[in-house]
């Protein structure tokens, strides 16, 4: 049985999130029905970055394994063409070979997510699933200033999603930089595992930073008190990119 | 009657247009309804660019004469909330109070067009509806070079929908240039004003130039032919942007 990576691009707007769920359509089911489609084998695929309802994704990888050795631009091809066929918002952007002993969750040893924020007083008409509107002037050097305090090895209890399921609320970031285009101000944040919602707690406290209600002191204060009441209101999903993973 | 300049973006995906029509919703009547519901008025507003159906706008301008002096803010904030409460791709980014001489389509000196292509064998998940996706490679050099031939002032009939109502198929083009941002290459367009279908069909002919198709030599032959069947198959509404106006 080759196994194959697959890497997807996916707007989550339609989706349920990226796992399979009672309540409605999810990015997996999505994939898994065009694969049953191509080579009609009802297979599980295994991502790497399990996105929430409503998050994008650029680049998120996925493992699979198929009974035949297809050609990898076919398998690329023919499954981009069932997803158009079913209407799906998800597309594989390429496909390859890889040894057995892959796993596109196991083996990832970085995570990498962009955060997009509109920051302006009109709302979005061609990007309003996809951005973060916030019409107050955000300082985006206070938030960068913030956001130095976040990074490293830290309990993260604050920016802690309440049904978080991960042992230890311990993790290590390696990037949280904030920086402005425009009317855009974009968050990446990398590190190799993320809690469940930490970055999109971690942006919405970040955003208080931007309009003055945090000093980047009170950010560091909120990390430190390990209390998820410290955290600012969640950013919501739409301005949420899975952008890439390093293996 | 006061009069106000609004800059107006879109996504036109849902939309049958710019103008009024009796077969769907248009982009003029989401936003004379939303001022209707702003300020009691049933009101005309006139447009610098009547897009087509599918066509989207970062920078739409109208003007629109209002029965009282409101602040400007007011004016935008208002409307905006007026077209998010009806669900509408629609925002106002700016408005202005302007003398009773301005006009939006008369006044207009130049008009700015972008036109997105998406250059890979993956279709695109994120956008859609926002840019024309082409598989095959196209060698963006070779469009540049032909879209130099389509500069200055020409009769551009063979660039030109047969339902065209202009009274002179000629026009000055004082910008067609190509270029390419990773995936994706951008033609901007910028002219006084450009015929019904003229943007797409000069992209679409350049395409043909980019797969090797016609060389730039053909390009200017198409032109001079003044023949609309030596165009070649125009572009989709759906990578075409009104990105400014000049007065």
């Amino acid at each position: 049985m080759p196994r194959y990576k697959l890497v997807v691009e996916y707007d989550g707007t339609p989706y349920v999130g990226w796992q399979w769920q009672e309540n409605g359509r999810s990015v997996q089911a999505a994939l898994e029905e065009a694969l049953l489609a191509f080579c009609g084998e009802r297979l599980r695929v295994q991502c790497a970055g399990r996105t929430d309802a409503g998050v994008h994704a650029t680049h998120q990888v996925v493992n699979v394994d198929l009974a035949k050795d297809w050609r990898t631009d076919t398998v690329r091809d023919a499954v981009n063409a069932k997803l158009k066929l079913a209407g799906e918002a998800v597309a594989v952007l390429s496909a390859e070979l890889v040894p057995d002993t892959f796993n596109a969750r196991l083996s990832a040893v970085k995570r990498h997510y962009l955060y997009r924020i509109l920051n302006r007083r009109a709302p979005s008409a061609l990007e309003r699933t996809r951005v973060w509107q916030v019409p107050q002037h955000l300082d985006h050097g206070a938030m960068h200033e913030a956001a130095r305090h976040l990074l490293g090895r830290h309990d993260f209890t604050t920016f802690r999603a309440a049904e978080c399921q991960a042992d230890s609320p311990v993790r290590t970031l390696d990037r949280l930089d904030v920086e402005r285009i425009g009317e855009e101000v974009r968050i990446h944040a990398s590190a190799r595992s993320f809690l469940h919602h930490q970055v999109r707690s971690m942006v919405g406290t970040l955003a208080l930073a931007g309009t003055g209600k945090l000093t980047p002191d009170d950010v560091r204060a909120a990390l430190a008190a390990r209390d998820r009441r410290r955290c600012g209101p969640m950013a919501p999903s739409a301005g949420l990119y899975l952008v890439g993973v390093d293996y």
